[in-house]
């Protein structure tokens, strides 16, 4: 089966965890609002059918069409290996990732606070106000929490010895902020040893070696999560 | 099996889509933290174990503890029949959850768009903001979307005819929309003939009737997610 996914073609956004799945699994998927006339057919999906999607990601699986990142996640993880096969360590795994998310957004709202619809100059001081409350409170809370799980597999990942999808995740998460936040993540380098440890390790997996370096890797940018505004640079 | 439901003991927040799924269930149950020594126990959890939750709530059923409110009533929701059965119902029903929580959160930074550390008097100017972008944007465009999914079984809910455990997160939407901007959603009420029609529905059941008017039903507050700040109240 070829997997569809679906996602705003121009940003690594929420589509880049599936996509970082998918090639850790070598699925089988195409691009597809990336190629011709997939926008259109992303369009026409959000709109009708019987179970029309909220937005954008969502994947097409067969007669499956799924929705919402940590869903489709938990769905693929339970088909290629990349969770684990017992129900609490599926769940667990689970949890991780939604948690991730819930990180994610308040990522994101470093540089939208107001409103997604509006554009990051037009809610700048509030940005830099929502962006020190994030250095100094949110960000080192969630950093300090998937570090004590490390410990706990120190060569491994989140749901031990084995890869899951939640640490190829927790690899982009810790790409995005190295993006975003460089100045504030050099400083707290020595804080997170065991991320910076899984961020290694996953980046130099074979399959996700060869994704980083293909052009099916969108650049970080200024329309997508993660953005680097110097002044937001805590 | 007695479920332990931990959360904060003074608000509905997020536990209060679990309380609603494991009352309409009639499942056996504890709210764990609201009895005497439960913050303590609650603290102690969130601190120890192998997989710790990141924050309330979480659920104990037997040797399992579970987080992320989505993923608690998934798990639930397959052990009382308050999911389809099959594959393709039950990953709807989640991808529904979690886009009902992800409204949330959007519900929630209206009056705390800058830090959820900080009172509201201390962001109100940009709660301001935020508020009428919500009211002119977002909450249009899920009501709209959830309006439409009720239109596909105009009996029923979510998931088709029988109710699922994500009609009663709509529910509780409803609920605390009505309470926190009962002038804007008023206006609405001919926009969203079914997401009312649902409303009522939930309200009328036999299990949810008895909840409801019962004290284990914590009332909306200042404390809470749903918040009725008249300056807000787009």
């Amino acid at each position: 089966m070829r997997y569809e996914l679906y996602y705003w073609p121009q940003i690594q956004g929420r589509g880049e965890f599936i996509r970082l799945a998918l090639e850790e699994a070598g699925a089988d998927y195409v691009d597809a609002a990336r190629a011709k006339g997939g926008m259109d057919k992303m369009m026409r999906l959000l709109k009708g059918g019987a179970r029309p999607p909220f937005a954008p990601p969502f994947l097409k699986a067969g007669k499956l069409l799924l929705a919402q990142t940590a869903m489709i996640l938990f769905y693929l993880g339970g088909r290629h290996g990349l969770a684990p096969r017992d129900e609490a360590g599926r769940l667990w795994v689970h949890q991780c990732q939604l948690t991730l998310l819930d990180f994610l957004v308040e990522i994101h709202d470093t540089h939208h606070p107001i409103a997604g619809g509006l554009y990051y100059k037009d809610q700048k001081p509030e940005a830099l106000r929502r962006a020190a409350e994030f250095h100094a409170s949110r960000l080192p809370k969630y950093l300090g929490y998937f570090e004590n799980l490390l410990t706990k597999h120190p060569r491994g990942g989140l749901a031990g010895a084995k890869l899951c999808y939640a640490d190829l995740s927790l690899f982009q998460v810790a790409e995005g902020l190295a993006y975003a936040f460089p100045q504030a993540m050099a400083g707290r380098t020595s804080q997170y040893p065991r991320l910076h440890a899984l961020r290694d390790r996953v980046a130099a997996r074979p399959r996700i070696k060869a994704y980083l370096a293909s052009t099916r890797r969108i650049r970080f940018n200024e329309q997508g999560i993660f953005r680097h505004y110097p002044e937001l640079d805590g």
